[in-house]
């Protein structure tokens, strides 16, 4: 029965090809040189690779060129001139003008005037600048002395013709480019750029646009492929989504070898990853069917038509792996780049002991933080499963832990590849408790020029990313319940944090405004089994409250709190973030949840306040001096910022909002 | 009389603003908010700046989402499942794929066959891995235990509908196109990239392509100033030469005038400026003119139709300088990018003194080379006028010596501003005498992924360079009188260096074939007025071979040197290396020269030994563990580099190629 075939094409991976082995036999089996040569106008020719060497030919500058406004002078006639002294010289009665052609011939005692980048005449031999002279009738009074040769630019002395200005693989930029353009090329021999035919496959796929039915998602694997092509001078052609059915993937595969390779990304069972392979099987060669690597072992390296064939992972983050280790190698040496862009790997140190499984080449996501204390960065594992799109948009890059590594333990010095040269390390990282307000800030920082990455993971999880020195900043809103005071009691005295004071929120019960309730108050909400609430995410400031809140209520009617919890429609389900929370409500996926007024106002929904919290910032000290830091704070305290926040009702702004809080005493 | 014209001209800049209030008052002046947004289609977006916030409108996974290709169930039914007792769970007969919409619900007792990427069924909670299972009928064993909530990715739990994906501002790249096309939008809102109308002006300038007629040069502003604007964002159109007429420049102005920006460089003298500010005057208003800064003072700053209006000087250097000033910040502003791209700005060491003039914003190119004792960059000030191209083209970038301080003394910490974010340190920098057979070497060091700068100064300064720890690698052939002995003898014992040996080269004359002489030896060269010689450049090795046998050949007749050397028509002449001198004879700008039989050949030319020289290879030690070093050690043993070399009659291979000739003991 059909269980068997999911049996059986697992089993066909059960022996994959060592990493390095596999990449060395597919790169040895395939032609990985550049696709060819073109001759593109020079307007066009920036970022391209050079294809031939460039070679001078003309002399630049291509005549002896005046660098001053001035006079063409016989040196030894303006010798021991001086201020006393000055020295008469003839004007010839000529002004060379930048791009004229000289009439008169420079000899002793006859002098003509001259303009910056004009023509030296014959016989001159050096350029009195004219604030060292004047003109008096038909004479001009040297002040100044001339040495042979000054002001003077000798023709070929900037570039002389024959000399090698390029060779073969120079990416040309402006640098490059304006030498090409004073040589007087208007096209420039560059590698062509290799031209990618992109297939996704999966009957689950639906183009971006398409209406979404159940259980289908939208394509994300040809964006990123599309997109890292561009990153290494490929081109990429998307040819659309294909379902599983080996003669329409067939066609469109034979469509693609138009091309100059093919990359196929294959849905995510295995049963899709079949039908790839055996289309693969039929127009070509597989040279390496699987490789031991984690994420993207199912990867498919093969041959068609002589052009190289790539079965991709479905899971996002497999395919950008699989990508980035067997894709963009080959595309680069096809585009007449070195296959290494060794200049993408940053050196940091890993932040936590990671555990990897032996024997497979393991591909760990990392998220790159700035360590203040080592100057490098700090690489974090992202531990999210490599079905999410977001782990892969949060990861900066991956670490390699090669099939003979069990363990990389915490501070080991590695390299880390980049998933794009663009991608630059943010140079300030939120991480902890989601505020909506948060985001005039972030949007007045990249104004300043700072870049930022946001995580919500909450306060609890936020503290620790503090305490780790992974955040620059985390905004913490933690309810102690006996002491009833906010975020102090849980700063330890050996923390090396400091506490700014943030503002005030009100937090409460949001719910549909058309929504039925006699007494809208927590303990009623709670027992209304048919409505459903959408809970937030343990950890998060707002979850602790609530079952703070619980807790008092089952105390109240003495109720086992865990019963109470189980009766409450709803409780498991969790959501991040204060927004999502009023989203649900509003699009009726959940009756009610907690969420602070500024999320619910802004969904236009019914708020019932259950009370004011302090939503405070905190930062490592060791961040203190770091300028994308500094700016925050000065934001903090800046009218711009409480303008925006008093644009909210829910918010309130304290006298000290800004003032360091804790350590109280320094 | 005329001459008074250029004197005139000069006084209009004689009171020129400070920099940082130029800069401050211009863009308080004109409009630096971003030109517009559009809406462009996904496939178009990377690299794009995103004009509006997005918020996720939908949940990804839209759905439960099974993670493994398994069996649905109610995770209860497994537990205390193990190999010796077996669950046995009815076969409820449905295979549910990715993309299918399930039909039947999962209860106790009941489980479905799943797919990875395939809804999860109502009523089951975890997914058993094929692995873990077997079918046996129309019943699966399980043999594993799963957890609730096993192998399943709940709806929204990568993105929840309502969260905030995306700030304003955000640059787009693979990771955020991903996000955003999981999302399902086809259409993104990005900053419109600011058109800026570009014109060069003089009437001595041409465009590539056009003969070169005496006194033109080639257009080379044009080419920087539009390569700097795709490489931040905006998209340049330039609209032509205009020579120095006031009517025709206006008209090409009122032309710019249409796009979002007008950039005009003048040309080099100050005449041209005049007709260019007068234009502006005309049509808009100068808001600054003359700025005090060097290069750069005569850039003027305008508005005209309320756009913004720059006219750059006309040397090129100047012209980049100016423009990283002052437009670059604006057209970032103006493609909605934060107006300082503080990334480009490295932290660096100067390598030696540099004096600035009092009052003057002064702005020093730098060549950047890695120092491996620092481990940081040391910035190398480039001396070449503004006038030479290749000074610019050598240059990474420059420094900013602010007009209060007048000495930065060597070592000092500073921050260059790159000239462009694609400027990459060249892995290796090979700096002294030029060598024909480099080339191969270079071309494999970019292979493997290795970038080289290469600048020909001669065998003498390039030992300088390599003992201050700029060059990695610096090619001598130095020739000592006394000893007869080649390099070794002009190493200290306390120089940090380390010599590796290279290969025989064979100097000599270079002539054309159909040149009549009829004893061709170098006594008889120098006798012949008519023949004009083209000489190398002072300090490099072969200039001081050719000096070493006039020397001889003085001594011999008795005849005092300087009158030798003053009778020998064109000794004055100089050119960089042994190509130049080989093309330039070929040419017939020359008649003879001093250059490797490798040259002659290229250009088939007449060759008379005058001997074999070595030419070896001289590294700092503390360049010696660095990769790409280490690489051209590798490569100076390679066959392949030797097969190259053989290629030339004119070299010879000692045995000990790539050995290390000093010093001697370690």
């Amino acid at each position: 029965m059909g269980g068997g075939k999911f049996i059986l094409s697992r089993k066909e991976f059960h022996d994959v090809a060592d990493f390095f082995e596999a990449k060395k036999k597919y790169y040895a089996a395939i032609d990985t040189r550049p696709t060819g040569i073109e001759q593109i106008s020079i307007h066009q020719a920036h970022g391209r690779v050079l294809a031939e060497k460039i070679i001078a030919k003309i002399d630049v500058p291509p005549f002896a060129r005046s660098t001053k406004d001035g006079f063409a002078v016989v040196a030894s006639d303006t010798f021991f001139a001086d201020e006393e002294n000055p020295k008469n010289i003839l004007f010839s009665g000529e002004k060379i003008a930048a791009g004229d052609l000289p009439e008169k011939e420079i000899s002793g005692g006859i002098c003509s005037e001259i303009a910056t980048g004009a023509m030296v005449p014959r016989g001159a031999n050096a350029i009195v600048m004219i604030e060292y002279a004047e003109t008096d009738g038909n004479m001009v009074i040297v002040y100044r002395p001339a040495t042979p040769g000054e002001n003077i630019m000798h023709a070929g002395s900037d570039m002389m013709q024959g000399e090698t200005l390029f060779h073969e693989g120079q990416i040309l930029n402006a640098r490059e480019t304006a030498v090409i353009a004073a040589q007087g090329f208007t096209r420039v021999p560059v590698f062509k750029k290799p031209v990618v035919g992109i297939i996704s496959t999966g009957n689950e796929i639906l183009e971006p646009g398409e209406s979404l039915s159940p259980g289908k998602i939208y394509d994300i694997n040809s964006r990123i492929i599309s997109d890292f092509c561009i990153e290494n001078a490929a081109e990429p052609k998307f040819l659309g989504i294909v379902k599983d059915d080996f003669e329409k993937i067939k066609e469109k595969v034979l469509e693609a070898l138009l091309f100059d390779m093919v990359i196929i990304s294959g849905g995510t069972s295995a049963g899709t990853g079949d039908l790839c392979y055996r289309v693969l099987e039929e127009l070509g060669k597989i040279i390496v069917h699987g490789v031991a690597i984690k994420p993207g072992k199912p990867v498919v390296l093969g041959v068609a038509k002589k052009k190289p064939f790539i079965i991709l992972p479905g899971f996002p983050t497999s395919a950008a792996v699989t990508f980035d280790l067997f894709v963009r190698p080959l595309i680069r040496m096809k585009a007449g780049l070195s296959p290494d862009t060794e200049y993408k790997i940053i050196d940091s140190t890993i932040a936590t002991r990671i555990n990897s499984d032996k024997g497979k080449h393991e591909l760990v996501l990392v998220n790159l933080v700035k360590n203040e204390a080592t100057d490098i960065c700090s690489a974090y594992p992202i531990t999210k499963s490599s079905g999410s799109i977001t782990t892969f948009s949060f990861a900066d890059g991956f670490l390699e832990i090669p099939a003979n590594i069990e363990t990389v333990s915490k501070d080991s010095r590695v390299a880390i590849n980049l998933f794009s040269k663009n991608i630059r390390i943010a140079d300030i990282s939120f991480i902890g408790s989601h505020c909506v307000m948060l985001e005039p800030a972030v949007i007045m920082l990249r104004k300043s020029g700072f870049t930022t990455k946001i995580m919500h993971v909450g306060s609890t999880l936020g503290l620790e990313a503090c305490r780790r020195g992974e955040a620059d900043i985390t905004g913490i809103h933690l309810l102690d319940e006996k002491t009833e005071e906010y975020n102090l009691p849980f700063l330890h005295k050996d923390d090396k944090l400091t506490l700014f004071r943030g503002y005030i929120r009100e937090q409460g019960i949001v719910y549909r405004k058309n929504t039925t309730i006699e007494k809208p108050d927590l303990g009623h909400f709670i027992h209304i089994k048919k409505l459903r609430l959408i809970n937030r995410n343990k950890g998060s400031g707002t979850r602790i409250l609530f079952d703070i809140l619980l807790e008092a209520i089952a105390k109240e009617n003495d109720f086992p709190i865990e019963d109470l919890k189980n009766n409450i429609s709803g409780y498991d389900i969790e959501a991040n973030t204060h927004t999502a929370v009023s989203a649900a409500v509003a699009l009726g996926k959940a009756d009610w949840g907690i969420a602070i007024r500024t999320a619910a106002d802004n969904y236009d929904l019914a708020f019932v306040s259950l009370r004011d919290e302090h939503y405070d910032f905190c930062i490592p000290n060791i961040k203190l001096g770091k300028p994308s830091v500094k700016k925050f704070l000065e934001i903090l305290k800046s009218n711009e910022f409480h303008e925006n926040l008093l644009k909210s009702d829910g918010i309130k702004i304290p006298e000290d909002i800004g003032d360091r809080i804790w350590p109280k005493s320094f």
